[in-house]
């Protein structure tokens, strides 16, 4: 990809090589919440995967209101300054709790890169959640950030693995 | 602090390691919204300062309602499993923008963590805003949660730089 714009690559990157994300919900008072999720990018379906616990207050928050927010940054290093470290706000859909042979595609891509959570997709009262982009805000540095649609994301998303 | 509780301690190092903090806000129609702020604690007042601009969203939506949410999470590393990493979800009010010999101390304390923002500081755009912590909700690994009070955060911040 030789001549891939430098703001589109720095979106794959950031979706191929992190691993956890700040998820923005609200409860009932209209109150934000973050937490933080891992997440992996289910190429195929060109939607994020994450597993929440049915006990979790995001998880009551997204039932509630499906529209939420997932922040995606650049991990910061220690000696070296944060304040252009890369990184895009996802506005989301988190669909219904998936189920059937989508739960098992669900689990099978998360545990591509979690194999370590396998004891947790055990447990009955945890279940995947497809989230959906509808759009973002990504910086890539100072002086760099733009608006990407929907369309550029779904496409990300389907090159990011 | 040889007697420090292990979760009493896991939020002090959070607070005094980590530069930037996920910060949830909330706009006009009620969806929330995740932005990556760099931020300090101001050990004096017992609060976190961070430095945002008012052509930035999360000042609209703070203007709008102060109440919000931040969550500082120990940076990933890569090779490293993340299920278990510590972090602390403050929720939080976020005083109107400081002014006069207040805003001075904002600086202060800022600069001394961030001597490489000082440019930003002369824009005129940029103001620092006080973050309040009136609880939280901490996670130190697999089965160490718990809530936090106003007062305990109070004295974290207190001892935290």
């Amino acid at each position: 990809m030789a001549h891939e714009p430098r703001l589109t690559r720095a979106l794959r990157e950031l979706l191929a090589a992190q691993r956890v994300a700040a998820l923005g919900t609200v409860d009932e008072d209209g109150t934000p919440f973050v937490s933080m999720v891992p997440f992996v990018v289910d190429g195929q379906d060109r939607s994020l995967v994450i597993h929440i616990s049915g006990l979790a207050a995001h998880t009551r928050n997204l039932q509630r209101r499906p529209r939420a927010s997932l922040m995606i940054c650049q991990a910061e290093v220690a000696g070296e300054p944060v304040h252009a470290l890369p990184r895009v706000t996802l506005d989301i859909d988190a669909a219904d709790a998936v189920a059937g042979a989508d739960a098992q595609a669900c689990r099978a891509a998360y545990l591509a890169r979690f194999p370590e959570a396998e004891p947790m997709t055990a447990l009955g009262d945890f279940r995947f959640v497809r989230l959906r982009p509808l759009g973002a805000r990504q910086v890539a540095g100072f002086g760099a950030a733009r608006s990407v649609d929907a369309a550029e994301l779904l496409q990300a998303l389907g090159s990011a693995t």
